[in-house]
């Protein structure tokens, strides 16, 4: 039987956003998302840790090169995030509120077919927002 | 079926304390305990991570707002910690050694009740009581 | 003689901005500021850390209380640049590019009449952008 | 029925070692391996966290003393690994790759019997090798 | 003409103490301090910074063997310092306020003689009492 | 009259070396570089920042596009450092000890006269070997 390890590759993106409700008022809208409903955006250095789970290939020793994971990120979340408005310009992200919450359900879905295709499994995505907040997602159960 | 996000905030407080067991005598006490014994105490920045676990909500992409978990935070727990000794000032910590997992246990115990009122649940109490020593506990199995 | 100590109190504020000329078009916006010249914005975690130097009180063992430097910067620097656009909601740094190198500058301007009536001089104006670029002002010599 | 708590203890290496297969030529290593094929070695200042799990003594507060996980981790694994080599130097690497995954299976096979005999169980060893990638190894699991 | 490099060591101690005011009642105490006050001690962990300045030896590449101020520092601050109260325990620190300015002013006192005699000169002891609060001491000019 | 503003980008990069001294036997060796001399190599994960003073552009807000200084500093350093061995590897460490000092004098050579070209000037070379030791070099006053 083989011998799973998790890996984890950090990548960083520096984006702006805001959270608001456009059905709502603006006197609702400070009531509910407070300083985050600046309507002229503020914004973050994002971290984003990426786990993917698997076995060292005997011929390697990696569960799977650290620097293709890197490039999968790069190309489908980082390159689209990274010196964006994260609630104007990314595809992915339309229709849902921007909070981190939702930006690691989104990028798991994003991630999750090209890492899958691998042999290994994408296992956690994890985002901080600040040195206080930070969010995991593991697919949803 | 929803989507299941982990979300964690931390907070910080400085204390003093000791560990000494007082039906021991000094060398004992040394002995089991070693510098953390000093009679006169000793203190450290603490780092405290609260993990609930929950769906975020369609309305404010939230699974709760962090600033609520942080007053919830700050009301039962750390404005009973910050600045005060763990043997002598807390009263969810009589009777117990003031040991990092006993803190976490007790964290969890104090939280769990409020935090489980949200409609989130606690996952994790983590602690660090220096860069080199951390606990987590999540709710004991 | 006295004993001259240097204090530092760290204050952090989450904003978006955008490096942009008006009076150049996109293409030359994009090959003097890069990713910075994002049309809707990007944003930042900046970590602000400003030094006074003064001669310790025999009463507190303090230069000043740091406590109050904290209220200081409050007053007249965070609560103007947190959860805000640094180039829409900001009346200081109007009619300045909002590099990092003038923030330091303007934050300076801000703070020092109110540091200097203190007895304690300002010496320090750090702000970190990201983990790879900070910057240092010390009055302009 | 028991609290299990988790403890981590946090310990450092600094090594040298290369990425390189015998049978490959050196075009194919570097194919493979990148910059981490350089001939004359690289190097890493490691992180180690070593996670037990057990539940306080009542007596102590502890799981277990992290002064006595402290003494295993340095007697079985850090003393063979810091400022080494890990290629050339370290007994339990001999015939495996020194990736950063098989050196979290090997301590963990290095650590197992000596904790596992204190009443406490390992749980987890997480290796960082740079701030961007670090893995994890639960037993295999 | 010689080249000179400052160099730095960190060492860490975690103590307890109070501010505290002898001929002010509880209240003005309060006053003064805040939190900082609490009658039975609170505690941090933490970091001193010790930079010396010196010309790099052809034979060793060394100002100083960095081994050798660690001794110094353990020997005159950090042994002293270290799981102990900073108003009761210490000899170097009778007599002041235990403020951080003050501690970086007393260690340089205990430093300076030995440090001086290497060939090197003492240039700052820096300490860091939280993430948010830091001084520096060159000597006091 | 201007307004100086310092600038620092760090970059990091991964080494092997070792502190030996050819004219020495190996005890001697061992007796003056401890562990450093391990015959086998070690290696760490420098960070290196690079700090320049200048004035604003009016224009960009920018003393120095950091991008600029990133590439500059890419091309005569990390290049040439990052994955190889201080001691093999590296032609502009020829004939002196691989110690941090050393590096940072060396860095500052290879940097300062293309620095000086842009209308900036190098201030000074920072190296953190390990999280306790760090030195810094301003050009050797």
């Amino acid at each position: 039987m083989g011998k799973i390890v998790y890996a984890t590759r950090r990548e960083r993106f520096n984006a702006a956003h805001k959270l608001w409700h456009d059905e709502w008022d603006h006197a609702k809208n400070v009531e509910m998302f407070g300083k985050c409903s600046n309507p002229n955006w503020h914004g973050h250095n994002y971290e984003l840790f990426v786990t993917i789970k698997g076995e060292p290939s005997e011929e390697t020793g990696y569960c799977m090169d650290l620097k293709h994971l890197r490039d999968i990120v790069e190309k489908y979340v980082t390159s689209k995030l990274d010196h964006k408005n994260l609630n104007l310009d990314v595809d992915f992200m339309k229709g849902v509120k921007t909070s981190t919450e939702n930006l690691a359900i989104k990028i798991w879905e994003q991630l999750e077919p090209h890492i899958n295709q691998t042999g290994c499994k994408l296992h956690c995505i994890r985002i901080t927002e600040t040195e206080n907040q930070a969010v995991e997602y593991f697919g949803g159960e």
